[in-house]
């Protein structure tokens, strides 16, 4: 089937594009009152995760509201340790918990051997319906966790502020946390391969803690990993390439050996200047980013400037997708967020000819 | 009065050192039993930060267990805001909390007229009998928090996982940001500068949360302000240069401008290579760092390599201070500490011929 709007894909493979593509990371969530309706329909988040037909919903609604250039999969990045039977729940207020929390080499040698694939068929389901409802809208974007970002919520059991428990065992036991991180790679590679096999487009790896470790443990605890995943996912579906993006937050001082990696885009967040940015990775990836999510509570003219400062600091040509530096927060107004995707696009125009 | 050990401002100045000085952020803390002991006796945190023979106490305690090579003032980076009058206090396991709460423009210009030096006596007092209980032995640190991250408590009324409130009044307001900043500033250099009279040797701006700003509100919000006061501190005192350590928290991204800044050392945290850091900013500053404050929890022989792989990584000659990238964890063992502490002096040895 082809593609009615392919601006994203256009700009993933730095190929020219009419005007810049947008999308927004956590696009179908809190923020939006259809959404809220939804996930009281379904009971609680993880069910509305686990539902593929309103999993499906959610990730349409915001298409239905604004002109993003891209759909994203409703899912959670912590859906591998729940099937690995770590018991994934949610206590409100305080973020993702877990029942099981990994504290010896036993309980990561313990870990059970499983289809992660057919284990997950809630979400290659999602996947499938919400391409077949897209009918070609925009394409598909599918996503996991990273490994590391995975072990530190399994090893912490939740989030964390100073990551001692994460951290402890990767000193103490580099080798079992090795050992783990290896399991988790195998996990995520099969995991986004079924995504792809069930027809996502684009996938994308969160690494939102990535950022915590130092230079030399991010290089060989993190990026190793997602590195290693990029090298067995499947490179190419009905007939298209599947472009990988990699997003470490706070990664912005990694961004060469972020290029090394072979992914196609490299996910920014706000603290660096894209242009900046842009310099130091030169014609080898695209960039995807980087307002501060925080812009959204300011006003209009704000939110106006400031997308023009960033289409600006990028400069011409193709090679940006225009995104946050991180998930948009909950309470941001609907009506700024038409603001934000417009603006996009019209003041990118001028930069593609 | 003559310093038994100077390695601390030879360091800083980049002048030839035996062996790499080290001190540590937060070194009279939680992690000590007599400090522990001495709060118990003030009562409270803020009333010992407000006692100066306790707050000189506990300034001590570290220096009779450890070889550190400088000393630093006992105190809260908090103290000017609560002399403004915002009612600092500090809930059990939520950090600090303002009564009072900046929320718009006329809040900002009501913030009282005070001298600040004479309203902080109790910080000079401290600093003073530190001096004079120290005898000479190191150099002692006055501090200061930045006006930026002053800013960030004094608007969302305490810590902050989003920052939503700071950041959506310096978007929708940014006159009265500035204003609040400079004002802010304005106390800073009068704070340190009483410090320096009173006989601090060195003085650190603790710019906590500059790290969550973009790049370009970084410079205009933050470190401009740091810049500002550097200008105005008092550059010599009893016939010394007085340094100054400019440390942002996650501001690996912006050495070279805080290079620019006139700051004699930069703090590091641990996201960056203290390698590559030194390549960046070439012979224009000292850099301060930059150990992973988690390492502590680990095993002896894992702070001795993390250490040394600093150490390498530096590389020959002056112009490093070893600290940690963050103050040190409550929870870290005194044990640990001296490790630490004396590996810094032992692995370094060779580096400087």
């Amino acid at each position: 089937m082809t593609l009615k709007n392919d601006r994203f894909l256009r700009a993933l493979s730095r190929e020219p594009v009419d005007v810049t593509p947008v999308w927004m990371m956590r696009q179908a969530g809190r923020y939006l009152p259809e959404y809220r309706a939804t996930r009281k329909q379904a009971g609680d988040f993880l069910a509305l995760c686990k539902t593929p037909e309103l999993a499906c919903e959610v990730t349409l609604q915001p298409l239905r509201r604004y002109s993003f250039d891209a759909a994203i999969l409703f899912s959670d990045i912590l859906t591998i340790p729940d099937a690995l039977g770590q018991g994934l729940y949610f206590s409100e207020g305080e973020g993702p918990k877990f029942r099981k929390i990994i504290k010896t080499t036993t309980d990561v040698e313990h870990l059970p051997e499983i289809n992660i694939a057919s284990e997950l068929a809630y979400v290659t389901d999602a996947v499938s319906l919400i391409r077949k409802e897209l009918n070609g809208k925009v394409p598909l974007i599918g996503f996991s966790g990273s490994p590391w970002t995975l072990a530190t919520y399994m090893i912490e059991g939740g989030s964390s502020k100073d990551f001692r428990m994460v951290k402890q065992f990767m000193y103490d036991n580099p080798e079992a946390m090795h050992l783990l991180l290896s399991k988790l790679a195998d996990a995520v590679t099969d995991y986004l391969n079924a995504q792809i096999r069930a027809g996502a487009q684009v996938v994308q790896i969160f690494d939102t803690w990535g950022g915590v470790l130092s230079a030399s443990c991010y290089a060989s605890f993190s990026l190793q990993y997602m590195q290693n995943i990029v090298a067995k996912l499947i490179k190419e579906n009905e007939g298209q390439r599947v472009p990988v993006i990699l997003f470490t937050k706070n990664g912005g001082l990694w961004l060469e050996s972020i290029a090394d990696s072979c992914c196609q885009a490299i996910g920014l967040d706000w603290t660096i200047n894209i242009g900046e940015a842009r310099r130091r990775v030169g014609d080898r990836v695209a960039l995807q980013g980087n307002m501060d999510p925080s812009v959204l509570y300011a006003s209009p003219s704000v939110i106006r400037a400031e997308v023009g400062n960033i289409i600006h600091n990028y400069g011409e040509g193709s090679g940006h997708v225009f995104n946050l530096g991180h998930g948009i927060s909950p309470g941001v107004s609907p009506e700024n967020v038409k603001i934000f995707v417009d603006t996009v696009h019209e003041l990118s125009a001028q930069y593609h000819t």
